[in-house]
């Protein structure tokens, strides 16, 4: 029996996760949770799990924890150094680090130190700290296996290969919700409609950043750290349907690809079971039925986010930094209706203008200041604007 | 070093094959050669690569091979069992197999019984002697790795997963010259245009086998052997486009697929550097480009060859042996303009329904006398219909 430990357990992919291990019958026992502010929801699954340690994030919740549910763990913590403290419990085999935003750094960090398999949807650690993720994956030996669709595809695809039989790794990107529009059209799309995302149900951040294709930028500086790639070994293709999550294209002509439907459970499963795999009960993919499969090149006047994720790329880290700082402003702006679509791309390319070009990044300290001041400056560019 | 044997070495397959190992600097040496009656080109291939052994298909032919060449080999050696002497050779380390037809039976049972990893293009010693080819490389440990795109694909797919986590093996087709027709329109079409494939340059019986889908059902058949699989773990997918070329579907709900551009170099190259990948020289497969990646169940009324096939992989082996056979006489038949398109399929079909049924196979003997039977039964409905 696996030990498992969920970070955030109460949001979408967190909920995924513990109800994948209950369908793994006494294959995984659930030792650690970590969530936000969904007590209620958090009191259920302690009652559920019976895990041994809890991690919520305002001390003040503890009393409504105690009341909520009938099961109270033996230890209790709380605040940034609680989730850091569950994340980095070394009885723990697999750690699903599922905590949005750069938040879910420390933590992240404190899972891969404990040497555990360390099962990533937290995509902003990756953005902004890969490279300590890495440096202390070698040191600790901990596996990194990433949850997101795309990375979990080109990781199978990979999981056989030698690293230098691959040539590049083409991300697929279903191209969100405006993908037919012409830049002119999207340009004033409010966010109901940005909201509207046609393949996968996500948080609003997300979804904005599907819409702007932004996600798929911060993918690729994602994968660049995963699985050590050079700027000119990612790719990216459109592909409306999102059926083959991502391809990987080998030094002699072969493109190994994963499809599947849309569906978490797929990848959240893998990244628990690798190496072996098990039954899912989800139907067969049925391409038959689906018929067509389309890929389309992105268009950099329609998407310009995706460039400027690539020039991160061969800018140094402080600019991955305040690129994923100035993109979570920006797209809360639109949100709040501030600022148009369009503008999410205005902003964030103003705010990277304006960044010190020398800030040096080595440390957890270094990120977060660097974060400080891109939030900082982006906030003063919003401001200007209204 | 590795050492080579190339058995069909003036065939489509053969000449790729030496084409990639004279790509490959130093790293193959070809120590023996097989071939039918192209002398020319086997004295042009014996003084490029000066093979210590070659076999011919005739005695008679030695005078001239020595007359066309400056370089001849230690050793020649002829008919049908100096094939199996050049593939049985245990110097060789890996053995391409790619004499066409049953003839390539014996050769490739002896290859693989010297221990040498075999690259197997020649479907039929699978499709009428697969039990004996996997009886005889679990004794002598002997890699078959196929060569087919189509088995290739799926032999990268399952590379590294465990046998029990895959679910179904479903190799594309491209569906041949007259996917898009009705089975009206198919009757009658003459050789000329079955012979006219829209994706493959490949030789006429095969090309007529993709009209028919013959081709894919003997290779549902091989397929069956080559990964041990159930009949229900197949199954099979037009692609017209030929981009995917096969798709493997794990039991977790994972579809793991092979893409590339239709050049056998990619599959031949691949068999003879596993598990390493070598810089194969070709342009990367441009999917933007492509756009459409396109899937249709097949209609069973317009293919009525798969059907058979299948059935043949739930009956006794003789059942695949008589297959085999009354598809070459009738594809003959067809191409000599002595039957249409669509009888081909009433031949084949009234052949096997005249087959003893209780008739077993279990040796190389066994085979060619089913083979044999077939072959004369068939050959006799012809003259009927004659």
């Amino acid at each position: 029996m696996k030990k498992l430990t969920v970070l955030g357990s109460t949001g979408s992919i967190g909920r995924t996760t513990l109800a994948v291990a209950a369908n793994h019958g006494g294959a995984f026992r659930v030792v650690g949770l970590a969530a936000g502010r969904n007590i209620t929801l958090l009191a259920e699954q302690a009652e559920r799990f019976r895990p041994e340690i809890l991690a919520l994030e305002r001390e003040e919740d503890v009393e409504a924890l105690r009341q909520a549910g009938s099961y109270l763990p033996p230890k209790i913590v709380w605040g940034a150094e609680g989730a850091v403290e569950v994340a980095g419990d070394t009885r723990s085999d697999i750690v699903v680090s599922a905590i949005t935003g750069i938040n879910g750094l420390r933590p992240t960090l404190a899972a891969v130190e404990s040497g555990a398999r360390v099962a990533l949807a937290n995509k902003e650690s990756l953005v902004v700290g890969g490279f300590l993720l890495r440096e202390a994956s070698a040191r600790s030996g901990a596996e990194i296996i990433p949850v997101d669709s795309e990375h979990s595809a080109v990781f199978q695809c990979l999981a056989k290969e030698r690293p230098q039989d691959v040539r590049r790794v083409i991300l697929t990107a279903s191209g969100g919700p405006f993908f037919r529009l012409t830049p002119e059209e999207m340009r004033s799309k409010p966010p109901e409609e940005a909201l509207n995302h046609p393949r996968w149900k996500m948080g609003k951040k997300v979804t904005i950043d599907s819409a702007t294709m932004m996600n798929k930028g911060l993918e690729l500086i994602e994968a660049r750290w995963l699985f050590d790639l050079a700027r000119d070994q990612l790719g990216v293709l459109i592909h409306p349907q999102s059926i083959v999550h991502s391809l990987v294209e080998m030094r002699d002509g072969s493109v190994l690809a994963q499809l599947s439907q849309t569906d978490m459970r797929i990848p959240i499963q893998y990244a628990l079971t690798f190496p072996e795999r098990s039954d899912s009960g989800l139907p067969a993919l049925d391409l038959g039925r689906i018929r067509e499969l389309e890929f389309y090149d992105v268009d950099f006047e329609q998407f310009p986010m995706v460039r400027l994720a690539l020039k991160a790329l061969e800018r140094e880290q402080a600019f991955s930094v305040g690129l994923n700082a100035a993109n979570e402003l920006a797209v809360e702006a639109y949100l709040n209706k501030q600022i148009d679509f369009f503008q999410i791309h205005e902003v964030v390319a103003e705010s990277l203008a304006s960044q010190e070009p020398s800030r040096d990044v080595r440390t957890l300290d270094d990120i977060f200041a660097v974060d400080r001041e891109a939030r900082e400056r982006t906030r003063q560019l919003l401001q200007k604007r209204n």
